[in-house]
């Protein structure tokens, strides 16, 4: 009898599907588990919480995009827990999951900063639930607007405060403003949707502080061209329901949308490994832990300096994927008793963040462009990294349909009415 | 200064929709209040749950359907009471609105029959929420499946019973087993979905009572062709989590589906008037209350005698539309001052009802048919009734997809994995 040499892999996103991709067809018996059963195109996310895309076309159940590789399995399951001395991963359904190699892919969640209180009034967007939240808010803040009479009442619901200026930021920032600006403006009677205002506020001196000097600048002049005003330097005190306080100063408002923080998901502690400041598990150079050679840690959750560098390489979907594939190689000639390949290095083909319609800035290092080309190339890159052929074409569908009519084809809210407080008082 | 006459339509499902758009163009102010923000095509709710379709495909905001209708205004606030002496509603956002004429639509929700504490176990289906809740269950069951070994407890995971045999539940049924048969079995590794069983619960002596018997005969075959067990004359005689007790016999299930009986909204209640025995205000034939000429109530939460009947109309979506007209009409006719129209008459261009891919029933009155020729008239009928070019483009080329790979193109489950005290214990 041979024995079949078990890796478990723990999360479905970018990571962990190009680990498993990368194992099918080898002798292992690879397992996946995800507490969700899809695996979701994050980056397109913030088009979920605008009510541009409908969830289910960014989403494809994990079990379906692996189904032709027959020694690839996936388990709907939490992990609760890591055993490196007995070997297993213990889940919430009270299963012990033995394994011979671990490559845990959990990602990140939000990080306030040790202010958890600012969670509630200030939501973040990394799951389809948050971005059925974000546009239950968002939309939901018009309807409110539309009984209200003239006056503060009215203004603090239609002021849609953005913090950080991140990717995500910006692009909420943009969508928001054209949602309010295009989108809904024939649908209201008493509000002129015109008289948003939408704030992204940035702590640092300017926005999409990870691209070029140059290229921020112009993606600010874009958002302002939308009606963004943009608040660099800007730091939030505090944030309450109804309020926020930006460099103590407080402004009325019923809609704070967080985008400033991430951490790392649990995994190093699961692991009792070391971990840098955001949570991250420090890797070697092979993506393993220093100790254990049988343990990888990718993507969001793994902290990788590369050599000469100080600080450890971004959390994208890039570099997530490669880092999927390159702990598969490394499980690879292990198990056929080949050479280890080369130490991982991340491949930067480039980085990319759009403002609106008509409007993006492409990083392509020594090439740099913005404007109505890099929104195109942006909108191309993005169809084409979808999964599957139907998610494409109903991605460009909705892309060219709205484009043409400027409405959006997902404003459904999940919730009925929820009145806050603050409306009675009113 | 002239007056303008208030009109407060309550509920935007068929009827206050017809009604919005009947009154649209006059001089009156029409008010349209509804809890959610969107419109439902709940004809094809069950394809929600069972991941054929996504809920924007199917749903439509309230506001934007009645945009051209400059004297139509829509308020997102729920209805919690109303005031006949003072003639107002008063909602949950803390208002009081004045009304000269109010038509209510409030629908109809699930009825245990007494056994409210049965919902748990056994939900219903009226709402996009009960959508998502069944799609969680339904392709949870299978999930959860997965995970186990051959034995009771993976036989009831694969046990899903369908309470009721009215169009929703042989729709539902007629799903789960495609769903089952075809569209998950490559995806599932351990469970082989073919062991799935579905039986669908009648207390009745036939399936479809409201159509031809020969009909419904037909409509069995057909279910039963796609592996669906039909038990009619069959009583639900207790509802647990974890089994059901059919007539006292018990069975292990994990999934229930309550498609059984229907209760008007509390309508009668806020008004005060007489109900008939599941809640339907009684109204005159011009849809007013008796002792109130400009308070009128229709759809599903009216209770229409005709002249010589000894039933109420059924609540079906072409009553409510026409009702929602009728109540228009006659609003009409006294803004205007001229002669009352004739008495309501529900005009009947037929039922119909689906199993599965290929098969219907139609029953057009002198005129019934069934087989793939009734299953093309379905779809079709069903596509043009949809509201608006997109949604009809959008179900379509779903059903075509669907129908061409045996897909389902919207499983994607928004709760991530809760695992049933049930689970921990096998």
């Amino acid at each position: 009898m041979t024995i079949v040499p078990r890796v478990i892999i723990v999360g479905g996103g970018f990571g962990g599907i190009a680990a498993a991709r990368s194992l099918a067809g080898t002798n292992a018996d690879v397992l996946l588990i995800d507490r969700r059963n899809h695996h979701l195109f994050q980056p397109l996310l913030y088009q979920v919480a605008t009510a541009a895309l409908a969830p289910a076309e960014i989403a494809q159940p994990i079990r379906h995009m692996l189904r032709n590789f027959k020694n690839v399995r996936v388990h709907w399951d939490e992990v609760t827990a890591i055993d490196r001395t007995k070997r297993t991963v213990e889940t919430s359904s009270g299963r012990s999951l033995p394994f011979d190699y671990l490559i845990v892919a959990t990602g990140a969640t939000h990080s306030y900063f040790g202010r958890d209180d600012w969670a509630k009034a200030a939501p973040g967007l990394k799951s389809i639930e948050d971005a059925y939240e974000l546009r239950h808010r968002i939309l939901g803040a018009f309807e409110r607007a539309e009984m209200e009479a003239h006056g503060p009442r009215r203004d603090a619901l239609l002021e849609f405060i953005i913090v950080g200026a991140g990717p995500t930021g910006v692009e909420m920032a943009g969508a928001i403003a054209e949602l309010a600006r295009h989108s809904l403006v024939r649908d209201f009677r008493s509000v002129s949707s015109h008289c948003a205002k939408i704030k992204l506020v940035e702590a640092g001196p300017r926005i999409l502080a990870s691209f070029d000097a140059k290229l921020s600048a112009k993606a600010q002049k874009s958002l302002e061209a939308l009606g963004v005003e943009v608040l660099t330097s800007t730091r939030v005190t505090d944030i309450r329901v109804g309020s926020v306080l930006l460099n103590n100063e407080p402004i009325d408002t019923e809609t704070v949308i967080w985008a400033a923080g991430v951490q790392a998901s649990p995994a190093a502690k699961w692991l009792g490994c070391p971990a840098d400041h955001t949570g991250r598990a420090l890797v070697d150079v092979h993506l393993r832990l220093p100790d254990d050679d049988s343990i990888f840690v990718i993507g969001d959750t793994a902290a990788l300096i590369p050599k000469g560098a100080t600080q450890a390489l971004p959390g994208l979907a890039p570099m997530a994927k490669q880092m999927g594939q390159h702990a598969a190689k490394v499980i690879k000639s292990r198990l056929h008793g080949q050479a280890m390949p080369d130490p991982f290095r991340y491949r930067n083909w480039g980085t990319m963040a759009t403002i609106g319609r008509n409007k993006a800035i492409v990083d392509l290092g020594r090439f740099k462009f913005s404007g109505f080309l890099a929104w195109i190339a942006w909108s191309f890159t993005h169809v084409s990294l979808l999964y599957g052929f139907t998610n494409r074409l109903s991605v460009s569908s909705s892309w060219i349909w709205s484009y043409l009519t400027w409405q959006r084809g997902a404003r459904v809210m999940l919730i009925s009415v929820q009145h806050n407080m603050t409306d009675k008082e009113a």
